[in-house]
């Protein structure tokens, strides 16, 4: 009779050794297809173990399709065909390599927020106040849109804050715009032709790509998106950025805005994405009022996120949709559920009505206005002060410096990075490289940190050889 | 001269104030376009404020495309064109119906989890310790497949409990199973055809039709996926739960696994998606070893979620993708952020690597084990009993429930509702209607409270008229 020995037993039961001991000998072939196992109570008696042990494995075995019983008959060994026999591997594969990160002394290009910038105490006493308080809700599923507490706030901030009246509704809550986008491709359909601004935020191409949408790059003019262009291009959906367009800065008048939506209520087809990514800081006066505010045919889709205005690695962002695409939303995509955990989703709501996030806004928005007002100061008194010209310092966190130099973009960018400083260059970010774009780095202060500004710019006017 | 009221202001600043009274004379067509307006020292005089204020307002109506300035002229109103003029409304839009949520008094097809079953003094305490101890890297970008720290103690978990070796770096972090379906069929291509299970989870299917992947529905013999709809399906991905198909209960028996590697293994492009999803809550013997740990050529992609075993509103799941996809996941898709914020991937991660999770899932397991006990045992004592016969009640937490009745299953389904209970059926699960699949209930008993199981399955027997 089969004999097993439970002498190296280690972590394992009793039945748990045995069904590995016979799966063994039925992967190798010295159990045959057919041949039939021993009674329970003898196999029992024999290893010398309790009938339910034997009884365990041969389940367990049965379950797994090694054996087969027929009835009154007894358990009998499986015929496995396919692929050579092999049991489970007990090794660790080695490890494939994964891309390599660089470390920056000073970072121009992140979008990522400094530490010491984000309120942990407030954020970590809200959480345990929504835990001990929500502990039913939260586990109950939302609606595919999001938990009502938090849509509210939204809508009650995107009004107050944004001159934006929508109802709660209206607003989808995803994590991250990059899902989000890849929601509005499915709700607007990817046989639409979809226009993105050039040059721009790659990722936004990229997702399009990704997703087998067919995508458009329009050239813009001093007040955005060129109407010709975009009339020409066969587009039914336009991606735009009015209110601070990255990464030129510049921001669409009004005039352009009337013909944007001009455009787009001439085709029941027809929408504008508005991607307000970084309308929280403008550094001069009042934020520039939404697309979205001003739309009165319902063509308007507001995106906007808080992994800019809180924290990158806080993944919760939304969509504002016009009423008319709301239906759509439920009928099509409601089978959806929300991206964001409930824990997340309550504390930010907590966090807005009890207007933590104003004030924040508002500590960052003096932050990075000193920030940007101490980076440029530290220009004015290096090398680069009579070599470089800057613009578009007011819009947003980043501004243009146009460097006097004959060196190609890539040269000055390897050189930068080989001094530790990551920049990156308007040119770089063109889908059709433009003439006169070249020489112009894109300044994103918003993740360097401070001590560390003098010293950055010191290595640039080096590495710059000015 | 321009002359304003300042007198109710409300909580407007004075510029603000300024800005939009010539905003709206200019959307009103009071202010025509070409007009000249005051020069800022003249205006500031009559209207009784700083010149500073009149500065402001020009500057943001200006930067909005109200005005525009001529060097040494002064400012100008702007021609607007575009559609009739209108300000933003300061009325919030009437709310458009969201779709309605019945409310059941028992209900056996949710997934959700009960509150009392959430460790949340154990995950409130790992969430402040988190934010104690890691607040610098809680605003560190991760890398696209997630942080470290959660990928290895997910990888140890796998190698411990499940019997799966992987690197970290194989597995991806996703925010819920349906993001990551999305993902694959970026990184797979949609070019491909899917074949999915029929019957199965509806939301499958779902998502590659919203996403215009094809897909296929294969009919399941007793051992699963049959092999020759397989073949002549045509399709290059498998999308399966060998180790519990749900609606069914099936378990692939090792011979059929085989057949489906060596299946996957004859063409360069076919894989299987593994959809491990409540692998966790076998009831009777082991765990049903993944096909993923007996895969030698890298044709199996492995997901799975926290989302059954810890809970529905933690959307937190991921994929283990074989080497070879690896590459190609980096350089198509490494564009992409992790959709699950840091803060939930560390506690996750803490949550996993001090044991909490093995324990919490050892515990749901007893309870979910007790759970049906009950339920079944309520069964036995009712006029039900009679009239029913349950199968596939070890496998996970469901189980099918055959009902001897003429009621068509739409007929079941209503009453059941009308009484306060929600079922669902096998007959609904399919796409191509199957003879004798009817007057099967799918039993889910995880969400459902314990008090009240006994008045549901009373409540049961009374609207079945049994």
């Amino acid at each position: 009779m089969l004999t097993y020995s439970f002498a190296d037993l280690g972590s394992d039961s009793l039945y748990g050794h045995l069904y590995k001991c016979i799966r063994n000998d039925i992967l190798q072939g010295v159990l045959a297809p057919g041949t039939q196992l021993p009674s329970k109570r003898a196999f029992a008696k024999n290893l010398g173990v309790s009938t339910i042990t034997v009884e365990n494995a041969y389940q367990q075995l049965l379950a797994e399709g090694y054996l087969y019983s027929l009835p009154r008959k007894g358990y009998f060994v499986a015929a496995i065909s396919g692929e050579p026999a092999a049991a489970a591997s007990e090794q660790p594969v080695p490890p494939p390599a994964a891309p390599e990160r660089e470390e920056y002394f000073a970072d121009f290009v992140t979008n990522s927020t400094n530490h010491a910038n984000f309120p942990f105490s407030v954020w970590a006493r809200l959480m345990r106040e929504t835990i001990s308080a929500k502990s039913e809700q939260l586990l109950v599923n939302p609606p595919p849109g999001g938990i009502r507490e938090l849509r509210e706030a939204i809508a009650d901030y995107l009004f107050q804050f944004r001159g934006i009246a929508v109802a709660p509704e209206q607003i989808i809550i995803g994590a991250g715009t990059e899902y989000l986008y890849g929601l509005l491709i499915q709700l607007l359909g990817r046989d639409k032709i979809f226009a993105v601004e050039d040059p721009g935020y790659r990722k936004i191409s990229q997702i399009y790509a990704s997703c087998d949408a067919a995508c458009r790059f329009l050239p813009l003019d001093a007040e955005g998106v060129e109407m010709a262009a975009l009339e020409s291009s066969g587009a039914q959906i336009l991606h735009t950025s009015p209110a601070h367009h990255f990464p030129t800065g510049i921001v669409t008048p009004i005039s352009r805005r009337y013909e944007l939506l001009g455009w787009a209520a001439r085709r029941e087809e027809r929408y504008i994405i508005e991607d307000d990514y970084d309308c929280e800081f403008r550094l001069l006066g009042r934020p520039i009022p939404a697309l979205q505010s001003i739309d009165r045919s319902e063509k308007v889709i507001y995106i906007n996120t808080f992994s800019k205005s809180l924290a990158s690695t806080i993944r919760i962002s939304y969509l504002v949709l016009p009423p008319r695409l709301l239906a759509r939303f439920y009928q099509q995509l409601g089978f959806y559920s929300c991206t964001v955990s409930n824990f997340e989703q309550y504390t930010l709501a907590a966090f807005i009505s009890q207007g933590c996030f104003e004030k924040h806004v508002n500590r960052m928005r003096t932050f990075y206005h000193r920030q940007r007002d101490i980076l440029l100061a530290a220009i004015q008194k290096s090398p680069l002060a009579s070599a470089v010209e800057i613009t578009e310092e007011d819009a947003g966190l980043h501004f243009l410096m146009k460097i006097n130099t004959q060196l190609p973009d890539e040269e000055l960018m390897q050189r930068a990075r080989r001094a530790g400083v990551r920049i990156s260059f308007l040119s770089q970010y063109y889908h059709q490289p433009q003439q006169g774009a070249e020489h112009i780095a894109v300044i994103n202060y918003s993740g360097v940190e401070r001590s560390r500004i003098e010293e950055a710019i010191a290595r640039l006017s080096r590495c710059l050889q000015l």
